[in-house]
């Protein structure tokens, strides 16, 4: 039997945006996942005791990924309305909130457009800054650039994905 | 005054290889970080009701970590003896395990060696295929290589870490 040997591709942009973007895609469809098995009742719990419940890390993460518009420069926040209660405000803040009906749709509406955008994007855009780093900083830094971002807010989603999974029962 | 131009360098692997290593590398910074604010009684509690406790997952995160040195064909696990308790097990098996302070060394080894073993990796070696997929798999999904696993896993360690996070007092 004859054993194919493995050829390596060279290393392109596009090869490392596959990366990227599959692990992003990853963890979407794990946390969506995760959101099937959950009642409403069980998302309003808290994740542990005295911890954030699983709506408020649903608006987080979608808060937070919306964001990446603004970031990346495709556009504007969807739900900039987000913002203050579930990123620059913790839960106790009780302010008002959308329900979790539309909370998921913002969610599944966040993800759909940023998954456009980035099919929509070349692949050197990705590689070019984010807009929260200075010209000077960039230059110094210069692999803190968007697809830099995305990593990062996919480890970010894994962190809250391991706490929202504690609502799933064993 | 002067705005100074975003000089956007060109995409070489380099870059992507110094994405990836800095989001693990602050992923190992961050965990560190928590482990300086437990006790050794605080780290031996279950980080929510009835789960893992943050010395299942210290010993867990390990022993993946432990397991990129064979998947990246870099040399032999260093503690190959933490696959059993740690990864084909759950913490209810109640096997025998190092204590908590051998634990806490081999994490702080294992790092180190790895982090040595990628800083004498060439650039064009994170791009071949890793020891766990088939030359056959991986000629079909060539973005399946050793950066793409060292992505995962830091993905892998930041979900357990927003658990292990919750030992530590608000």
């Amino acid at each position: 039997m004859e054993t194919q040997q493995a050829i390596t591709p060279a290393p392109t942009a596009e090869l490392f945006i596959k990366i990227a973007v599959s692990n992003w895609q990853l963890q979407n469809t794990r946390f969506n996942s995760i959101l099937d098995k959950l009642t409403d009742e069980e998302l309003s719990a808290p994740t542990a005791p005295g911890r954030n419940t699983g709506v408020y890390l649903l608006g987080h993460l979608t808060a937070v990924s919306d964001g990446m518009l603004t970031l990346f420069e495709l556009g504007d926040k969807l739900y900039p309305q987000l913002e203050q209660p579930f990123i620059k405000n913790p839960e106790s803040a009780e302010l008002e909130k959308p329900s979790i009906g539309e909370l998921k749709e913002y969610w599944h509406n966040v993800n759909t457009i940023l998954q456009q955008k980035f099919d929509a994007m070349q692949p050197a855009d990705w590689f070019t800054k984010h807009a929260s780093i200075s010209a000077e900083d960039f230059t110094n830094e210069p692999h803190r650039n968007k697809l830099n971002i995305l990593i990062n807010r996919t480890v970010h989603q894994g962190y809250h994905m391991g706490q929202i999974t504690y609502l799933v029962k064993k």
